[in-house]
């Protein structure tokens, strides 16, 4: 089972992949990304994912890339790997040229790949973790699956300083956005209450999913905008995401959420999702 | 007079500088640079770059390097590269680790430079530049001079696809905070007025070298917001950075600025930069 990298067609060994200094990704965080887990040895959600890398590269004026090429990249590096519960990190950039802010004239499209081992369920699936909440600091385009995660990076950071799972961002008027690599939902009164599609979160393939499953399940669902104040007082919160899954959150900011144990609409959830995911 | 890199201590060839795909520098724009130009051999306000490269590594925790190594790493690369106008792009990583949000347990930074040639002079130093506004959709730590650039560069390119050298950024309540790599400055009766030091502009060093001129010189001089209107209205504007170096700014939005003509305050600014510039 050995964790390899995918370097523009090379599959090799991850300390060994390389790319140029002035690969734009590098220089400009002029790069999209996407992260597919697998399960028992088939990839989870695929289309998705790279429908959403397509979506991503349209978004930033990226030279095309088939998408028929990515499924076979992909596929590849996957099978040479032989991990059956893994995770797969997809990288492009718009190319490598000399430093100018704008687009070059011509470029081509670097690929990079990674596939590493992932734990069979999340450590805190069982038990549920904690977070903080800090004022979202990060551009006005999260919708696009970039590699402008330095605010992302900032606010995990800060959580795993005070002792704590994950930070969510909240917007200065008290509007709950998403965690730094998850989304969020809350349940009120047996609904699940999640924030809508728009620039200022990413669609995650997760959150799709976990909407569906509401749906076939009959469970109440609502896309708005939730408050702060929601956030602490509601029955239960989780967040998901391709490694968070449906992970439950029973404290925030030092508050307990509901009785601080994990719900009953995030277990159903949960159970869900990884029987999707498992007989995928 | 070659173009070179400088790669963690190594000088070679821009070309053959590489980075492992797992630099936090390409994964998460987990990186922060400098610019520094060299006029006749000399390389303008070093000390200030060196001085705000710290502040940035600071800003983010990085592990510190010294200062004395830094001016040694660059003095060297100037020497061997003998271009008399240069620029000199210093970035620096918080280091190589497997992908995880979180700041690595042990990281070394990657510390990466280019030299190249620079024009005698801005191309639109003599006529002045047009420009286009657009909200501003970036961080709210544009202070710390990180590679969080996209936005920069979805707005230049923006800027060009419409005919013009650039695009400054607005807030949605209408102040004027800065352009894709460059300061603002206004002048209204003879006063140059620009955005005070706050989170959400870059503090530049060109900026800061003008200010220190107007004081000498004893051109009224005001840090203070100022509007979208005020902008349009002005008798003149420029821009001012490394690269950008004093530049007017003759029309925005398709508006004409003043008479339309490069104004006389700008020049004397421009002079006087320039003068300050070829005499350190």
């Amino acid at each position: 089972m050995p964790e390899l990298a995918y370097l523009n067609g090379k599959i090799l060994p991850i300390e060994e992949a390389m790319v140029p200094i002035e690969d734009r990704g590098y220089q400009f965080g002029d790069a999209v990304y996407e992260y597919i887990a697998s399960y028992n040895g088939r990839l989870f959600c695929t289309e998705k994912h790279l429908d959403r890398l397509e979506r991503s590269m349209q978004g930033l004026s990226f030279p095309p890339v088939a998408k028929d090429d990515m499924r076979d990249a992909l596929n590849t590096l996957f099978e040479q790997a032989q991990i059956e519960r893994a995770g797969i990190y997809i990288q492009i950039s718009r190319g490598v040229a000399p430093r100018n802010h704008s687009f070059p004239a011509e470029s081509q499209v670097q690929i990079v790949m990674t596939i590493r081992s992932l734990p069979e369920a999340h450590p805190h699936a069982e038990e549920g973790a904690a977070t903080i909440t800090m004022k979202d600091l990060r551009w006005s385009r999260c919708d696009i699956k970039t590699v402008q995660l330095l605010p992302n990076v900032l606010a995990k950071q800060k959580a795993l300083d005070a002792g704590v799972y994950d930070t969510i961002f909240i917007t200065e008027t008290g509007v709950v956005r998403e965690a730094t690599s998850s989304n969020v939902f809350i349940v009120q009164n047996k609904t699940a209450v999640t924030h809508p599609l728009t620039p200022n979160i990413l669609g995650g393939i997760t959150r799709m999913v976990i909407l569906d499953i509401c749906k076939a399940k009959e469970i109440p669902l609502e896309e708005r905008f939730f408050s702060v104040e929601e956030l602490y007082q509601a029955d239960e919160v989780f967040l998901c995401g391709t490694v968070t899954e449906v992970l439950p959150i029973v404290a925030i900011d030092g508050k307990k959420i509901g009785d601080g144990k994990v719900g009953p609409l995030t277990r159903t959830l949960y159970g869900a999702l990884r029987q999707e995911a498992l007989s995928t």
